[in-house]
């Protein structure tokens, strides 16, 4: 069997899965607790990207240009882990979808390139976004720099905009620009500083500077670009799974026994296991696994309820999984999974049971990427650690079983960027942050009040 | 047409294919004047690479498990840059090798794995090894992590140690130690320091402490590992270009009209045209042109002469072009082309009028770099920015004569641990070097009274 089973580019996706017509949503509420239209996002978002975030229809074209931009990279690798499953011992079949090998070394751009070119579709000149650890942010500007005549503005949560410098100079170089978020350019960033001057900052103090900065563009051609939690992004990111799907028949797999990603704000995690997550709801005897940080356990001790995106609560009320929107969460090294609340997409499939959601501690998952690396030879993203520390797990529990399960994960992005984290690890530095309830419970008082789903 | 031209795992190439037995070679000297025999340098490297080193068969065998490891990322694609050619209105067609997708992020680990799989064979436990950049000591990092069993030690030149604090890290995280060039660790490099204590180090300075630190080991387990210039490693490298090749024909191309490289000690150069250079003996017109740094002339206005590969003269005297063995070149961001010699191989090929080396400003290099991240998305190393420069020089010259030229040219390794140069460049505090007449000259002096080719 081949190390790496590739597609051709004509087996590339046509269209995306969109789950949320096979799953019932509740939909997102204003400010007065009644369901918004899409005309209350209009400031925000292109109508064209709205029309996708509100849409039931179960697949939705890829526009040709788009296909051909995402050509570059794509269809990415499926690769099967002999290495890893030989240092473990297990039975297990273990295949990673690789997306590092994007430009930008993850899967955002996978949604970068399609919001960008719809964007330009409807006028606009300038997009703006926050970023975590800085692949998102960065992804947006290689996209803004493929598609020509639009400006990417980032807003980078300042403990990982200090962490990483030359995150920054990678979205230059494709023409972005970046500033550590909470900055002294917007009233929401003004507001936090006041009260927090040593914060280190969060995705949901930077989405509400992004935001502002966007609506409040007098010339009306500047919009907002979120790189997970809404449904158009978790829409754009299946081409992960239906090429995962398309590959394993190629290797004469019908279904694998679990499937596994990190979850932050959802996207990776949903990119690869919705189209499974459809198999599932059609009777397919799956497991699915959303590995977060115990740091920020949004699924596994959050509450499902409706709760902003955003500090600022700028963003509509969303039916989700949330620690509440001020909560800041330690500044561990998977800058991309420190979000306070989950995609509701993704929070609906957990509700409905199709998902088990684990949390894991950052050593140990730094502990399961340097074994990756130094088996697989690619030194994955501290995020893409949850993803392995989790497979890792199952893979061991299949040998106790002596079960040969097909266990798929997706290898979102790689670390070589991200390395600060490694080299703590290896010093002996890195703590562990597990949320106390007592924490958990304070931050969600502030919802007190709020429609209940 | 499809972007990107793959060929299957069980396409990839099961030889090497060795210039040495179609071209003529000048033997290497020993201090005393006359040609080396493989014993006297069994101390530096295991007898199994010295017999690749010294052999004129044409085709060499890849080991199976090579092969297999290989496999973790080759065949590399060869990518037709669409995006590229329609920036700049020519009607050439380009192409390039993608060799970034290496989990190294380079062309090096074809080499660093099977040199550290033969150094296993022959028993070794330890290797050392120089870097430039940290392209090449990151590779053996990795090769060694997958290999198992053989530590790796690397001397990291001064001035990219200091640039480039995160590529110690992931050396680190391969399992691979690191300390700056010239050190304290070794005879070699307390002499440079003694009398140049702000020395930014070279390659050359690198290489003597290497070495010195294998030959030196009592135990006799440790051999040096060289990343560049000598025969076996230009031999592991052309599995680049036997790919291409088989992906030219795929798309219908019998043969490019030419073909690209940068050139520091010659390796990736190698590894992309020596297979084209081989048709080109046997009648094929093709051009092939190497591009160098200014600042670093070895090829264009250094002289061909036997010469040392380091500083120490702990090589052996190698038929090459060279600046002088002491020569140190101005600290460019492009640490990997910062080498006052040449691959024998390579300097054999230019001197028998197979290829045209020309020399490229770093500032126009990194301006193409630039054009090449935003139209292409890959944001390319500094050293491969010199074969960029060189291709969009062709391309323009096509475009000016209306000739629909095939372009083929070796992108060598991305530059997402490299960035520093870039913001220099978009700083505009980027400094071109060109080494004058008399620079030159004086550093060739100290070649007076050595054996004359």
């Amino acid at each position: 069997m081949e190390k790496k089973i590739y597609l051709d580019e004509s087996e590339m996706p046509k269209k995306w899965y969109n789950l949320a017509a096979d799953l019932p949503m509740l939909p997102p509420l204003g400010p007065d607790g009644k369901p918004i239209s899409p005309e209350m996002l209009a400031p925000v978002f292109p109508m064209n990207l709205i029309e996708q975030e509100v849409s039931t229809e179960r697949w939705i074209s890829i526009p040709e240009e788009v296909q051909g931009m995402l050509k570059i990279w794509r269809p990415s690798p499926l690769i099967r882990a002999f290495e890893l499953e030989k240092a473990l011992g297990t039975p297990a079949k273990i295949f990673y979808k690789n997306e590092s090998v994007s430009p930008a070394g993850s899967h955002k751009p996978n949604t970068a390139i399609p919001q960008a070119w719809y964007n330009k579709q409807f006028g606009i000149k300038r997009i703006t976004t926050e970023t975590g650890a800085g692949q998102w942010g960065s992804a947006l500007s290689f996209a803004c720099a493929l598609i020509g005549g639009i400006e990417c503005k980032v807003f980078m949560v300042r403990v990982s905009y200090e962490q990483k410098p030359f995150r920054q100079i990678l979205m230059n170089t494709w023409g972005g620009t970046c500033v550590a978020s909470p900055s002294m350019e917007t009233a929401a960033g003004r507001a936090v500083l006041a009260e927090f001057p040593d914060t280190p900052g969060s995705l949901g103090i930077a989405i509400s500077e992004a935001i502002e900065a966007a609506v409040t563009d007098p010339t009306g051609k500047t919009r907002y670009g979120l790189g997970s939690v809404l449904n158009h992004v978790m829409l754009h990111q299946t081409v992960i799974g239906l090429e995962a799907k398309k590959q394993l028949a190629k290797v004469g797999i019908k279904k694998p026994d679990i499937v596994i990603g990190c979850c932050g704000g959802g996207s990776n995690f949903a990119g690869l296991a919705f189209p499974f997550i459809q198999d599932k709801i059609n009777g397919d005897d799956i497991e699915i696994i959303g590995a977060e940080p115990a740091s920020c356990p949004t699924l596994t001790k959050g509450t499902f309820m409706y709760d902003h995106g955003d500090i600022a609560k700028m963003t509509p009320l969303l039916p989700m999984y949330s620690l509440g929107h001020n909560f800041i969460p330690a500044p561990i090294h998977a800058g991309g999974l420190r979000y306070h609340g989950m995609s509701p997409l993704v929070s609906a499939a957990v509700r409905a049971g199709y998902v088990t959601p684990i949390a894991i501690n950052q050593s140990e998952c730094f502990e399961a990427g340097m074994l990756f690396a130094k088996t697989e030879g690619i030194v994955p993203a501290p995020e893409t650690t949850h993803a392995i520390a989790a497979t890792i797990r199952e893979a061991k529990k299949a040998k106790e079983e002596g079960k040969e399960k097909i266990i798929i994960f997706n290898l979102s992005g790689h670390g070589l960027m991200d390395l600060v984290g490694y080299d703590k690890y290896m010093r002996g530095q890195l703590s562990d942050y597990e949320m106390s309830d007592k924490e958990i419970g304070d931050n969600l008082h502030q919802m007190d009040g709020y429609p209940k789903p």
